[in-house]
């Protein structure tokens, strides 16, 4: 299948810094020469000695063989992290007794050869779901080539490496200074469809090398991964494989961050949280078939989560997709979708408004509503529907894309 | 806007019963004329003295006027009914105190031009949301017209002069003997987009002169909606109008039913529940750019209501629609499905059918899974799937339909 590239796409795949305390190489192990795409299909990264890592994941009750080590590691290794292997082509969920004999004969490649703790290694598989691989260490025995020329990462060949349907590679990063010891961030996604994460979603892994306590990492990235990660949708749907993972080495050379109280954390988190968002928007900018990226903003709710059940119905709803699509500013269609989110507002109090156009106000159509200036902005790539519920001061944003012809074909012809 | 009639479209109208103390009339009020087309667009019924009534409307927050004039009235009148109007091509949702005073005018209407209270009088209206009418009087000036060419149900012509989207009119009705007196019933329904109920489905109303307690009607037909109209789905959109009534004459001249221990009462349940199973499938089967009809059923669930949530999280997935247009047996997609409903399985227990082809058991892929037969059943305009959680011994039954092109063009184009 040839996939058209997103309107969104970037020029170019940005300049990412060196993290120190990171290495990494990719490779292929044939997922896509057997459909004759010449790529690479994994990679193996590799971190040094006391990095801290954090990780969310799926809710999925059928979550894969390999969600489910990384919940065990993140356990059992107290958020201490040495490598990373992660493949595309296979999700290796609901693969049974096979799927967890996969992982064994990874994790055994991943333990031997570079001399870390099983505890420290996390596994990530990303495609068709439910195909066994015919071989358990069908992945693994690709680790000794990987681990021969681990280098410097090369962000991009990374984000390549684990594309399934999305059309360019993700990327974002950047260089804080704290108390004068530069610190840099650098992280990738993948993720297309199957998109409306609960806990984190796709696969997403960030690298620093700033220091930092691994509990309050934790603490952080589920903070974030709210705003982030769990305020994105593209169809509904939710993986069996999402991940998101920090990986902190410490190698800046900076004294380690141990509670949110360190002046140097607020500094920190912004720098996290803003990696988070710009692959988590990229994702959407990505979305199977998406022509428009629409910002849902709810306020006046009675809680953030309230402002969020809203303006994620909006975002996940098909009659109001097809008409970001069309370009057609059916505001009545937001009113639905508020309506059947069965959260508390105040309909006489309700209202709408397409970027800067307010088109209902008090419970029905603006008085000065006018349909040119509404079919202006759903005409923009980008624009904004915000709505006030008139119950409250509480308030959050979702973002999400349209539904097109792309998306259907895409998704009729994803396994051939 | 013209739409493709449904593939699955009846032949013909079916032939339905009279219904006696029924008397029905439709006409124009050019809410379709000033779009270029040339149909009926309202209707109203009028029903003998001593009509028992019992109605569900959506649970939306945003729920029309019209909905909210119901469900007074349904408990200002003790479920007495004697007249019904309703238009198609504008909903009065969203229309604040215009639609208020639009029905208050119309109400005033049915109660001098028929003479019966306005607790009796019940109203829908289906069409785009959020459009105020210009004249709070524009319905209720053809209340006397109507009035004036009252007589024995058209069944067809009242099927057609509701529908919006609809590719073709839906009705569906029986005989009933009961101790020797013949009982009809007659039902039609509306409904295309915008399908995923939440008490209940569109517009749909059946009539019927058995005799039946009012306060029986309205717990049989909460009972039935749940097996019924509550188990559809197009496209998980819910409704601001949805309404379900039916309406008990009493003309038959049986002995009226007080109780569920009456003997005859599993035999009228009986004949309601077909018709409204009747009348919710082809409303899915004329779900907007619908090509397939999928029977989705999961068994072994902890309840009936858990089954109900999984089976309607697979009949609600973009990425199950959209492999189901394409003929695509993605059954991984099932797993992502079942997963993300978040009720409780065994995923080692989990086993998945396509019609009688076994696709995945105990928790991965059948040992004899074959893609040749999986692919086969996905080609049939019509098949089920089936699920068995693992869990429990409940089950629920939902349909659904597929994710096409068409879904995408019509609601694209919806307003104009």
């Amino acid at each position: 299948m040839n996939l058209t590239p997103s309107p969104f796409a970037p020029a170019r795949f940005p300049d990412l810094p060196v993290v120190n305390g990171v290495r990494a190489a990719t490779g292929s192990r044939g997922f896509y020469a057997r459909r004759g795409m010449e790529r690479d299909d994994m990679f193996l990264f590799v971190l040094d000695e006391g990095t801290a890592c954090a990780g969310v994941y799926t809710v999925s009750n059928t979550a894969s063989a390999d969600v489910l080590w990384c919940r065990e590691a993140l356990e059992q290794g107290a958020g201490a992290a040495r490598a990373l292997v992660v493949n595309a082509g296979n999700s290796n969920a609901f693969t049974g007794p096979k799927g967890v004999l996969k992982n064994e004969a990874t994790l055994k490649a991943m333990t031997e050869t570079l001399g870390v703790p099983k505890e420290t290694c996390f596994l990530a598989a990303t495609g068709v779901i439910g195909e066994p691989l015919s071989d358990p260490n069908y992945v693994g025995m690709m680790v000794p080539e990987l681990a021969g020329k681990l280098a410097p990462p090369d962000w991009e060949a990374a984000a390549r490496a684990f594309m399934t349907t999305d059309t360019f590679p993700k990327g974002a990063g950047s260089t804080l200074d704290l108390d004068g010891t530069p610190v840099h961030f650098a992280g990738i996604a993948k993720g297309s469809g199957m998109i409306a994460p609960n806990m984190a979603t796709m696969l997403s892994y960030v690298f620093t090398d700033a220091a930092i306590e691994p509990g309050l990492l934790q603490a952080l990235l589920a903070d974030i991964t709210n705003q982030t990660f769990n305020s994105i949708t593209v169809d509904g749907d939710t993986s069996t494989s999402d991940t998101l993972m920090v990986f902190a080495t410490g190698a800046s050379g900076m004294a380690p961050i141990r509670t949110p109280e360190d002046p140097r954390f607020e500094a920190l988190a912004d720098a996290l949280h803003a990696v988070c968002q710009d692959l988590s928007h990229l994702i959407v900018k990505d979305g199977e078939g998406a022509s428009k990226f629409v910002t849902i903003t709810v306020k006046g709710a009675v809680s953030s989560q309230s402002a969020k059940v809203i303006a994620s119905e909006i975002a996940n709803s098909p009659l109001i997709k097809t008409a970001m699509a069309a370009g057609d500013a059916n505001w009545g269609r937001v009113v639905m979708a508020v309506g059947k989110s069965l959260e508390p507002i105040r309909m006489d109090q309700l209202s709408i408004w397409f970027d800067d156009v307010l088109v209902a106000e008090n419970g029905s159509r603006a008085e000065n509503y006018s349909e040119a200036a509404a079919s202006a902005v759903f005409a923009q790539p980008e624009f904004t529907i915000c709505v006030d519920a008139g119950v409250g001061d509480q308030s959050h944003t979702v973002w999400t894309c349209d539904l097109t012809h792309a998306y259907v074909d895409i998704n009729g012809a994803y396994r051939t």
